[in-house]
């Protein structure tokens, strides 16, 4: 379990071979009680969940400019879908623990936890950007990076070269 | 401009129905000085983006478990790519204004505005919900989605119902 | 549950219309005591299933010429693989139910099965065609056909008028 | 010429490489007088077919729940259209011979003729599952199983290894 | 017969309402003694053509900077490729007529025939323009724009209403 | 700057390695005084134009049987769309250098330069189908295909094989 309390065992390519070009990916996630899988998006596949065992509570947020939260408590059986690239989160919301079958439109889903990618980034991004992004002082912006710093430092991450196209673009 | 100091002008199916399934879309970034195009995700596109006036730092983070940061300072005529669904944003870096113009691969791309989607969204996200996630106290949550509120309160919006599937699923 | 010992409970964009465009459905599959989901293919769809309950036997050929057979023996927890279009079938081979969820890489995924679409079609295939493709005597084709019969009647199917071209393509 | 009266030609990315990722293919069917060209699906292709010489009938049926045959008494010159993934027939119903040609939408289209795939894979499907599923005696099944020995025979397979998830995505 | 000696007969979503959706269509082209198919494109498919009677020389000329011709002499059941939207064209060698069946990757591959785009477009491309690009005198453009007149006239085509985005995506 | 007075710089997938499988690519065009970009397909890319510099009049046309003109003045800001695989140009109409951004929804969308590859192709082709095809004097044709030998000449092509199916298809 990790430290907010949900567990997820991935079947992709990278631990099924044989799902290459079959577009398609599924997903176990186990709950403690009143565990959370926290905001998140899969970059390149929409979300089918199916609750296996217990209550849970379900939630995805649309794009600009509604943003609009659509929230849902499923029981055991139900069946809920996220469309493709849309931030969503899931809740245990009983005593026990729950478990949750999601089937992915990829063979390569790819997931992006939100607080990790933002705060938790490796190197860091720069704390002013995201004081003015979240509209925060910058002390709170080095808080929220101080608890993800375990994850950044075990990661030992060296630079890498990024290519891009030199100015010749735009310059006659 | 808006309080991040950017600007954006988009060219998608919505304003020019003519690029209905031929699968591109454009716009247009100003930024002011020290600006900043907030952390975002487009769900169904890849971006590339062409620096048109000034100097812009650009930066994207990659999924897990690695959350690298890739970032590099482009100046007039350099050409960058957001690959499809990942979390990036761009500053000017440069004293006056600064211009790009940025396509995306969908006529209908959509843009996720991170920090909007999770402390802005139209009902709020469960606050004790975001400081599991993003490891912090109740109170600055809090703090956050104040800073979000006028966002909420324009839009007025209603409940809506969702369709999902009845318990049937699992009950023999 | 149907005559041979499973039943499936399906969630397609049928079911749940949000799924519209997005590429993805389930299944719920019961089985009996040594039920079986007899053959069957899926034209639009690759299929990963997950064991929740019990033992289950899982097969599908390979196309020609090789008509290879793929089989493997899961436990409550196994996840396996059908490639799209592949002909497949499950069997319960304990003592008591099982129970198994499957996604599909499509919202309108389709089934066929085999044994309904050759001998309980709306109406019958021609008795002599079967016979010569199956190479068996027209009565055994025959007798097959009647075990579908209470399925053909039910639908009480009355006839369709179909497009297709007349002769001018290749009458100069 | 096979057994039922027909012979295939295909022109598929094995037979010209350079059809790779254009998404077509071709194939010329000869027919002998009454010949038939029996039930197959084609996995990931739809089929348009052109009558080249003779009188053909053509024949297909849709999926679940349904299971609607369609059937057109195609002259030469005509044009038909087989969706992906469907079970469908040709039979020449004139005395000479006839020729059609088909065109596939992949350049890997994949051909599963039902009763080879059925009676006739390598191994055997168990007989007491097709009994099951077809609804006949087991002695009928080893019948219609025995006329396809000498294709299982002739392709002498190896058993081979199956990669599948073990049993720890449900076990906690 | 057209005026350079060839007839094609197309089955596309246009005659054939089954296709939508199918990606495949076909045609039928009949060629006159000596007749040419002139050069022309498809802007969303790949050809597969099969002589069905006849000698017929086949040609495509690869994309910029090599712009290689690609040509072979077909024979009677020949089958050749000619990739998305590349230029192409067919000639009858024989002294008799000749008949080809192609299939295309679309059930709307549409037709660009090069010389009536243009130099006989409605209305006309500037003459100037033209002379420019094919690098003659504007009096040989306006010759053979005089060619394509009873095209043009034919169709009175009235004025259209094209939508665009209006100044405001670069001015600050 | 080439003949016709512009000169294009591209970002495809063969300058920038990363934009591979992520369907988008860019393009800078440069003008000089009344220049063109002469008429040209992207044999697999819609193309999006922006107007940064300058008034350009952009133009093309829709397939057969009607080959409309579709044209626009552009003054800076202005944004268009060119559709997948249509013949299209645009001609600088100020007094001054004008500047143009376009974006093509493939990393690898191709250019055809109608005039290069019908007049200037590698080795050239048969002098008589062009005068058929273009319905002028021979003369006419070998005067345009000389205006075009420099870029034959230094390209230096040798002759390449060409694989196809040969004449069993049809041949009994």
């Amino acid at each position: 379990m990790n430290v907010v309390g949900s567990n997820m065992t991935v079947v992709t390519v990278a631990e099924l071979p044989e799902l290459n070009t079959l577009g398609i990916s599924m997903a176990r996630i186990n709950f403690a009680s009143w565990g959370i899988n926290p905001p998140h998006t899969h970059p390149r596949a929409t979300e089918i969940l199916t609750v296996i065992e217990g209550s849970i509570l379900v939630v995805f947020v649309t794009s600009n400019p509604e943003n609009r939260l659509i929230t849902k408590l499923l029981q055991k059986g139900d069946v809920f879908v996220f469309p493709e690239g849309l931030i969503h989160f899931q809740k245990n919301v009983g005593k026990g623990y729950a478990i949750a079958i999601a089937a992915l439109s990829s063979q390569n889903p790819s997931v992006i936890t939100i607080a990790n990618v933002v705060f938790g980034s490796n190197p860091d991004i720069d704390t002013n950007i995201l004081a003015k992004a979240f509209q925060v002082d910058v002390k709170v912006v080095q808080e929220i990076q101080s608890k993800f710093e375990y994850f950044r430092s075990s990661m030992m991450l060296t630079s890498i070269t990024v290519t891009f196209i030199t100015s010749c673009v735009l310059c006659c």
